[in-house]
């Protein structure tokens, strides 16, 4: 199906954004949260780097497994869904080409024309199966060696993401003082990437970026109430 | 547009399974993750139950906050599109006209038969702008109303989740005996999980049960390990 330039570029970009999105926004925000929770209840730097780091592999390996799948997963309902649109061609092809007929009917065309639009989509089998995929289920084939460089997106996003909030925890000796400079670094990690984000979706920088702040500080201030009344 | 009632049913259970899904998977894997890891570095029970509640309260936050954000995003993504073929139709209705009949002529209608189609859906502006979300960006209009249920979804999923391979570490006074009770049960709950998920996306529920085992298993596995190397 053709389309314009300006929109092709729109979707290629936004599956990798994507991907680096999922994987940023909670690597940033978990690991950072954890840390700063443990922060109110022990004082060893080595165990937050510890649970961080423990929290970085498992959170990294979890998300990018899960995208993985995810698009695995996307690839087999494509296929089940089109299987099953290809067997109703065959089998209730007057139905199917009823279904054809009401979509062009809601879209405002008259009998006459819709008789021709119909003939001319369900002449050839194929392409029939392609305008119901698209139109009637509104699914699109998926790129089915997408999910592994998904996946790896994903996990390497999650890992440079939550190294950011730890990194003042394996240089500074003493918790507390981890905990301000984790705090601050993270802070404005989270608005740079909220405003890169911000930048590929809604065009609203400012906005994206005050966003991500506040889900990363607010994940970051319960993590710390609940270890501290706790711990 | 009309669909036929399975696809709509089929679409409509899909948008709150979904949201359990992302919740659950990461709420059963990461804690789950994060309290083996930790075991292998330490052997206080309360402080893995510390870490471990902080970890479900930080990543739900940042989840459910996520999801939200998510959903608001696009809602406002598709208002931008909208404007903007809003915008075109009306300064650019020609090529607007043509990116109507490139769509029909790659189904193989004749270029009388186009003519005709183009011209009834582009008789009026909101029909022609809906065709054009609809067909050439593979938009539809999000519900508005989604997002706050999407939120608390995820996140009640995510401490649902989260709170079933921690249970063994509140209960039992041994991390190493909690251990291994959390490793049999988060297991459990994966399989039951992955076979359910199964069922709803392509309908081969013991190969996914499967899959959201071995998933889990790696991420606590590799947690572990780091976990056990550093602390």
């Amino acid at each position: 199906m053709p389309t314009t330039p300006h929109i092709e570029r729109h979707f290629t970009s936004s599956e990798i954004v994507r991907d680096i999105v999922i994987g940023m926004s909670d690597g940033l925000t978990v690991p950072f949260a954890l840390a700063a929770g443990l922060t109110g209840a022990v004082d060893s730097t080595s165990l937050i780097v510890t649970a961080g780091l423990a929290e970085i592999a498992a959170g990294s390996i979890a998300m990018g497994l899960g995208g993985y799948l995810a698009g695995k997963t996307d690839v087999e309902h494509y296929a089940m869904e089109r299987a099953r649109e290809v067997e109703e061609t065959e089998k209730l092809p007057d139905r199917e080409r009823e279904e054809v007929a009401d979509i062009f009917r809601s879209y405002g065309l008259n009998d006459a024309a819709v008789t021709q639009v119909v003939a001319a989509i369900s002449r050839d089998q194929q392409q029939w199966v392609d305008f119901m995929m698209h139109f009637e289920l509104g699914l699109e084939a998926p790129n089915p060696s997408r999910a592994l460089a998904s996946a790896f997106t994903i996990a390497l996003s999650y890992i440079a993401g939550g190294l950011i909030p730890l990194a003042p925890y394996m240089l500074l000796p003493s918790a507390n003082q981890a905990l301000i400079v984790s705090v601050v670094v993270t802070l404005i990690a989270l608005a740079i990437f909220g405003y890169v984000k911000g930048q590929f979706t809604v065009a609203r920088p400012l906005r994206s970026a005050l966003q991500t702040v506040i889900v990363g500080g607010l994940a970051a201030t319960a993590a710390f109430a609940i270890a501290r009344a706790i711990g």
